[in-house]
């Protein structure tokens, strides 16, 4: 067995933890800042100095490869993102990105023999944080291989017409015409060149922390589905108008949501998880009654049967009236469960045996690029435990130790990806 | 009895509907916006047109006025504010500012007789759209004449400072400086200049409506008080993390609004108004479950006994757990019930008795520049029925007869004050 160095390893998290600081603990390192292109410089500097040759694509994916023994093998690709949600961690991600970049010097530095050509990888805009959606460059990589029914949410001329939320009037498109790292359409990632592909990721949840293990053997990526709940209430004013005669569209949604959680309880399946995260409040001034009030529901569980049980509880709340106040219910998103090559699985769970680092199988709640990778190559994922299981926030942390063990996990697996 | 004229009335509508145009039926007109000095120049173009004299003090109030018998009697003046919320309708505000033209026109073109020189008003900022707080430059230059407890609010260094809710870091003070109609602090409302404050509003609210009545006599503005209610929950992300641990600050929310709703509703006072119409969500990302949910409740009665009674039942949420989720509720606003100077609301009374136009006492749930300028001179407000009680909404009406009646009203009390 190899195993990677934890030295090594705390290096590089002290280092990204530097491109873009937000001061507290965390980073705020969003897709095309100057922040990113600080990470990447450094993955660079890093890659090179083994002798890792650096490509770009036209989605600005970055790939520094080193060679195998021999020339005409495909690649084996590991890698993830480098940016990070507002007031995100130092581990979303970046730990994918430094894992691989720990799995490449060490083949390097003790001349570990393989065949196939091994590539450390990132991905661009998997947050979506200023240009949304989420997975937007794996998706669009992945676009012509993916389901029919999903292809339309990931078009080439359509992710790069996608808006800044902060900079309305500003696309991704020309954000990215002038990125440092921006490359030709010839370097991305296809079945032609690359064998399989590994993301290391943080877990992101309490599951293998409550159960004492540092590292999950994944074995798929949960179905999705996004609703948006819109009641439409009357504005009036705050003072003058008589409360038997309001339609506020905020007290209707509270009561929706109190009966939405109540329902959907009921049905008393412990894995599922729902989150209603974002909020539209109209006028939103502390004199106005308000006359719209929408919520977003996010609902993730790895059954479409119960997927469908809670799609009919929402869809029961459309047309309906809540204090007064009509709700429509509208589809966002929406993806199936995704299951990972089960050879690729097979090597992890193998690797993490013979490592004695304790494990158990786990599903992927969150959304990851290798989702969508895993429509065109063969591919699966590998998590290191998350403590509090916290993500998506500054407090986001795990040790040295249990992001080298994962680390070494993937080292291991990709050696035997390579001899098979 | 005098009567004011529906086609000036009319035509007065009409032409300040267009400053602002949102293109479906209401204004946005911000105060120091360009559609404010739209709306200034017709003011200035028209009272000067009667042989008014124009004056600006330094807060970008206006003064137009006409002299009477006596060169050294104070002046009576009538007004409100052009200003409007986004979105708003054509008549809250610029209604007093338009009966206050007409009243003028009418004792010119008429050659009513009167001692007192008469003035027509607009007051900069009474919304706070842009640059909160509302009333902003009433309440400046009513500072010193306020309760103590309330002068903290208008400060002149703090009102210059206010930012832009739209554009951070620019003030008001900035914006003022530049503004076309700013002029000089020696033009300001004083009691030393002025006899008596007269505002001519739409009443916002359905009670005159309901109860078949065009013109309301006010006698007071209602009390009013402004917490904020602030629960603290533990973002996390919304695929990962079991619904069993979760802190979900805007479930916890929803909790207490119900709560508070049925506290509240349990007292029983049928003329008791509550509004929640202001929410922050953190960090408001659909895929994060949210940390941070604060929503205003605004609170309104005549009684000060009665808003204690909700005060406490808000307190009681203070240092309490929802769902997991800390409350904690902080004070934002607070003001007495204000009642208006009895000699001039007897005018009011007299005038629409005499005019025989449907009216009932009323008292304002909103707040008006009137109620600051009352600390300083004899103030009273005259109230117009809007159609569905609506008002901060595109969808405010009340038909030029009405809008005329009102003014009507205005004109003759005015005379009776003149005569006093």
């Amino acid at each position: 067995m190899y195993k990677c160095d934890v030295n090594k390893m705390a290096n590089k998290i002290n280092t990204f933890a530097q491109f873009g600081d937000a001061g507290h603990g965390g980073v705020t390192r969003y897709s095309l800042s100057e922040e990113a292109i600080m990470a990447r410089d450094e993955f660079v500097k890093r890659m090179e100095a083994i002798g890792a040759v650096i490509e770009c694509d036209d989605l600005a994916n970055m790939y520094a490869t080193i060679p195998g023994s021999d020339p005409e093998a495909k690649r084996i690709v590991m890698g993830s993102h480098c940016d990070s949600v507002r007031n995100g961690g130092n581990y979303d991600g970046i730990l994918g990105v430094m894992g691989a970049m720990e799995v490449l010097e060490t083949i390097v530095e003790q001349e570990i023999p393989h065949k196939h050509p091994m590539t450390a990888m990132i991905f661009t805009n998997e947050e979506g944080s200023e240009f949304p959606p989420c997975m937007m460059c794996s998706g669009t990589m992945c676009h012509d291989y993916m389901p029919e029914r999903f292809r339309g949410n990931f078009e080439f001329n359509k992710m790069m017409a996608s808006e800044s939320i902060w900079n309305p009037g500003v696309t991704f498109g020309e954000k990215l015409s002038t990125f440092k790292y921006k490359g030709d359409i010839a370097n991305r990632m296809s079945p032609e060149k690359y064998k399989a592909l590994f993301e290391l990721h943080i877990e992101q949840g309490p599951i293998l922390e409550d159960a004492g293990k540092d590292v999950g053997v994944v074995t798929c990526v949960l179905g999705q589905m996004i609703y948006r709940v819109k009641f439409y209430g009357q504005a009036a004013h705050a003072g003058t108008f008589p409360m038997k005669k309001r339609k506020d569209a905020f007290f209707a949604a509270s009561g929706a949501l109190r009966y939405l959680h109540e329902e959907i309880d009921k049905l008393g399946h412990e894995d599922l998880v729902y989150t209603t995260g974002e909020v539209v409040i109209r006028p939103c001034v502390n004199t106005v009654i308000p006359d719209f009030f929408d919520f977003s529901i996010d609902v993730r569980h790895e059954n479409p049967e119960v997927l469908d049980q809670v799609r009919n509880i929402l869809l029961s709340l459309d047309g309906k009236e809540w204090d007064g106040c009509p709700c429509e219910v509208v589809l966002g998103w929406n993806r199936d469960t995704v299951y990972f090559n089960e050879e690729l699985v097979g090597y992890v769970r193998e690797s993490v045996e013979e490592l004695e680092i304790p494990y158990m199988d786990i599903n992927s709640g969150a959304g990851h690029d290798a989702q969508y990778v895993s429509y065109m190559i063969p591919t699966t994922m590998i998590f290191v435990v998350s403590k509090d299981g916290l993500s998506h926030t500054e407090l986001e942390f795990s040790t040295p130790e249990q992001c080298t063990n994962g680390a070494s996990v993937m080292l291991n697996a990709v050696l035997k990806a390579d001899k098979a």
